[in-house]
């Protein structure tokens, strides 16, 4: 089968990389903007050919959208435009404005929204892994509106990627990202910012720095050109969550201040509750 | 030498295998109030026999005191009194109280103040780690105050466990560690708290965990008994930092209600800094 991936990133070039691995591509086009992606993704072996998008979308069966959120807005009705029997899917973090785009267009069926649960705080193809997606969740979202052939497709590719497939509504989707994911992004640039800013003073404060503060400010590296689009696009959903996780800070700020420490043994106990679900 | 560590937790059992494996502990003896921690300490062989604290440490030449803060500061005078030659040093995440408590004590010379900056989410004798501090930091406080044959051997120990060691004083340590490990155990505990609040309506929210979420909250499982104590005595400096850790999530709220999403894209520019600090 012959694959493009449209921008030949850290999601991008690590699924062309397992599905070339896999035999699942026998020839992926990768197609990019910036030059030393480009060569870079030549040079890692990501890609075996780059073309323009149009003859990249002509020349293959599969075109996979991996690019930051806005840009996918951008390409997604121009792709459909072109596609005859080709599946087009996309992998982002959000689901329901892309979908909603292209909700009436005549193409719809040819495209499959979906979202594989997995990422670094690294960026570009030199982040790509092979083997990055094994035993992680892939969501595919209004299953329904797919063809059945283009669906089954793109569940054969996450299948041959190691992943187990989840379904859900775009709207459900983008609620649950904004708890699982979207919010420890914020959390962790506003971290790194907090600490930031004390650094100005002190020199030394970085030298006692240990593994749990690593854990929790690590996705504050992450690249601002995919998380502002993100962020835009999941913006409601987003400021519930923050504003849940500011009023549950000010517990623990309230009972500082209070000096109320069952109430803040209490609150810890609670979040000991995270046991259950991460092992 | 002989070794009495009382406390036979995480960081107690993994300095006594690492001690003894390296040769500097011919000897450990183990004090510890909970019969279920003795009883593992003692199957796994982090320690050699267990003994009531008097005897424990009227029998040995260095005590690690390796309990929760609060603890420590009970038994840090009853200790010193006992003390002759004896070296004794404690491990504790806050150190001001601890110093400012035995500070005009006639033994204070015997005691070393230190912190290694290691730890993770679990606790007790089954979570000690063989070689778990190697390359990490550990701080040593208010040196001055420790005769010097303590301090010397204090530092030997700290350099058998593969550590390199930094001098600060109490004041400017319980600072520094507001800012680069206690605020994320609280950012963590809190997120928890967040997301489990959600779950009560939505089953399927864990279903899409990822890495990056198993990051930011892994924290969250940290024990209270050592979390409470440690809050408490270092309520001010950890006030101070989640003030404005609030304030800098304050400024991602705002980017997203007034849609400013240029100065977003800058916080997050800015958060980015962190690739300065974590490699």
């Amino acid at each position: 089968m012959k694959v493009t991936v449209i921008g030949i990133g850290l999601i991008g070039g690590s699924m062309a990389l397992t599905l070339k691995e896999q035999g699942f591509a026998e020839h992926v086009i990768g197609v990019d903007t910036n030059p030393d992606h480009i060569a870079k993704a030549l040079e890692l072996g990501l890609v075996d050919e780059i073309m323009p998008l149009e003859q990249a979308v002509d020349a293959s069966d599969l075109v996979i959208l991996a690019v930051p959120v806005n840009i996918a807005e951008q390409l997604l009705p121009v792709i459909l435009d072109r596609v005859q029997k080709h599946v087009l899917m996309d992998v982002g973090s959000t689901k329901e404005g892309v979908i909603n785009l292209i909700a009436q267009h005549q193409k719809r069926g040819r495209f499959v929204a979906s979202h594989p649960m997995w990422g670094t705080e690294y960026s570009g193809p030199s982040a790509a892994i092979s083997g990055a997606f094994t035993d992680k969740a892939a969501v595919i979202c209004n299953q329904d509106d797919s063809d059945p052939d283009a669906l089954a497709l793109v569940e054969k590719l996450y299948e041959t990627l190691g992943m187990h497939l989840l379904y859900m509504n775009a709207k459900d989707h983008d609620v649950h990202v904004a708890y699982v994911s979207h919010i420890s992004h914020i959390t962790s640039f506003a971290l790194a910012n907090t600490v930031l800013e004390k650094e100005k003073e002190e020199d030394a404060i970085f030298e006692l720095a240990s593994g749990g503060f690593e854990s929790t400010v690590r996705l504050a590296k992450s690249n601002p050109a995919m998380w502002v689009p993100i962020f835009m696009q999941n913006k409601e959903n987003i400021l519930d969550v923050l504003n849940e996780h500011i009023a549950q800070l000010r517990k623990f700020k309230s009972c500082l201040e209070k000096e109320n420490y069952a109430y803040l043994e209490e609150l810890i106990g609670n979040a000991n509750g995270i046991k259950r679900i991460l092992k």
